[in-house]
């Protein structure tokens, strides 16, 4: 199958290497506007070869793995210029605002809106590898709206990564991945600048952190390139995530200033329950595929 | 060499363990005011047999690996009781009130002021393991008011559970553990607490959770028992480091409101400077020994 892979970075670069190793991709194409990372993307075997953007005509399948309002402008301009048989599968972290960007287009029945929950704190084509997606949970929103064959592709496609799926509406996907995800992401870029912010004056200080501290960093070497644009189109959901996360955190607080041991044990206890929800996201990629 | 460890928790079970296995410790005998502790101990391996606390009278070393509270109130009555011999190193989490509880105690100079900075979020006997400590960094307080034998002593056990050793000031130590572990925690605990808030009226929610969460989120698997105590005992430093973390998450909420991304990448660009001190992490366990 002929796939052009749409930004060359950790996403598109790991399902470009894994979609060739399974034989799912026989002819691998990439468009990035960055020069300097489509060269490193051939360089690195990535894909065979390099176009502009009107490659997609040819294409049976379109991977498009750019920061997410890029994708919202370019995606009904890509839809223009698509072949009859080309299926054209997103892979961003938010669902409802491409969605809208797309709604009432001719060829909407051709695309098919993915997010693979899988990424690391690594970013650029160096940062790509096959098994990103492995075990990982695929999801596809709004299904009604694309075709049976372009579904058809872009499940076998997320099947060929080696993700089990699950379906939901677009709205409902970017509220509950405020909470799962990007406010994750926020509370370790803002754990991250606070302490570095104390480094200023006291120097000695990360001689000190421990294997805590960094899991819970881990997430502040992400990409901003990246993630400005995901905060930015989910900002509603995201902000009252926040506002919850910011309002708890508050309480907790005025316990430690209250030294109130028994209330901060109750709290705690109840946070602890977070290990079954662990334990079931390890349990995930034992379990048959859902879809 | 006779040790006791008194609290057969991770932290007194693991050192148990790794003295054992390099020699250090001949003879070891646990002390846990837990009977369903103690006796797992026992069968676990981690100590010979259990006594009361008088049994420190005739222990070269005791380790005290208690709820930090429990230490402030239980330390001065260990002193009291030691033989002339015996050398005391506690490892609890926080060291101004210990330093406190002891001053101008007869044997304060017998007492070590310790903190290996090590854990993982799980707890009791069971979760004790030999290589804990390998690679990590130890730290000892207030060195110049421990006898020089008592802290010849103290660093052999340090340097037998494979660690490198930091020295500093008690209040110092508190400050900057607050930063780089305790708000680590409960930006962790009250992250899992906002999540579970939310699962209650969305039961799918966590299909979708993936690794960058499940990173943020593990230590609110940790203790409560435990961790109450630490901040209660470090509550005027942790609040200082909870209040900037609010203050920035809040600052980062306006930023997502108003859609600012100029602002937002700034912030994140500055946040991604914590891959140096990460760096610095990793690279520490090759390091040469410091102390």
């Amino acid at each position: 199958m002929k796939v052009v892979v749409v930004g060359l970075g950790l996403i598109g670069g790991s399902a470009a290497l894994k979609l060739r190793q399974t034989g799912f991709a026989t002819d691998l194409v990439g468009v990035d506007r960055n020069d300097k990372n489509a060269d490193k993307a051939v360089e690195l075997g990535l894909v065979d070869n390099i176009s502009d953007l009107s490659v997609v005509a040819e294409a049976e399948l379109v991977l498009l793995a750019i920061p997410v309002t890029s994708m919202e402008a370019v995606l009904p301009s890509i839809l223009d210029q698509i072949g009859e048989q080309t299926t054209v599968l997103d892979l961003g972290s938010t669902k409802e605002r491409i969605a809208l960007a797309v709604k009432g287009h001719d060829k909407r029945s051709q695309f098919v809106a993915g997010h693979p929950i899988a990424g690391t704190e690594n970013s650029g084509p160096e940062a790509a590898f096959a098994e990103l997606f492995e075990g990982k949970t695929g999801i596809l929103c709004d299904v009604e709206e694309s075709s049976k064959s372009a579904l058809s592709i872009s499940r076998d496609c997320f099947n060929h990564l080696g993700m089990h799926l699950i379906e939901m509406d677009s709205k409902e996907h970017d509220r509950h991945i405020a909470y799962v995800s990007h406010i994750s992401h926020i509370s370790s870029f803002v754990l991250g600048q606070t302490v570095l912010e104390i480094e200023k004056d006291e120097a000695s200080i990360f001689n000190m952190a421990g294997s805590g501290f960094e899991s819970t960093v881990r997430l502040a070497k992400s990409s901003p390139e990246m993630w400005a644009p995901i905060f930015k189109q989910n900002k509603t959901h995201i902000s009252s995530a926040l506002e919850a996360y910011i309002d708890n955190l508050a309480r907790f607080k005025k316990m430690i200033d209250a030294s109130d041991e028994v209330d901060l044990i109750k709290t705690m206890r109840e946070a602890n329950d977070i290990r079954r929800v662990l334990d079931g996201i390890n349990g995930k990629a034992k379990n048959k595929q859902l879809v």
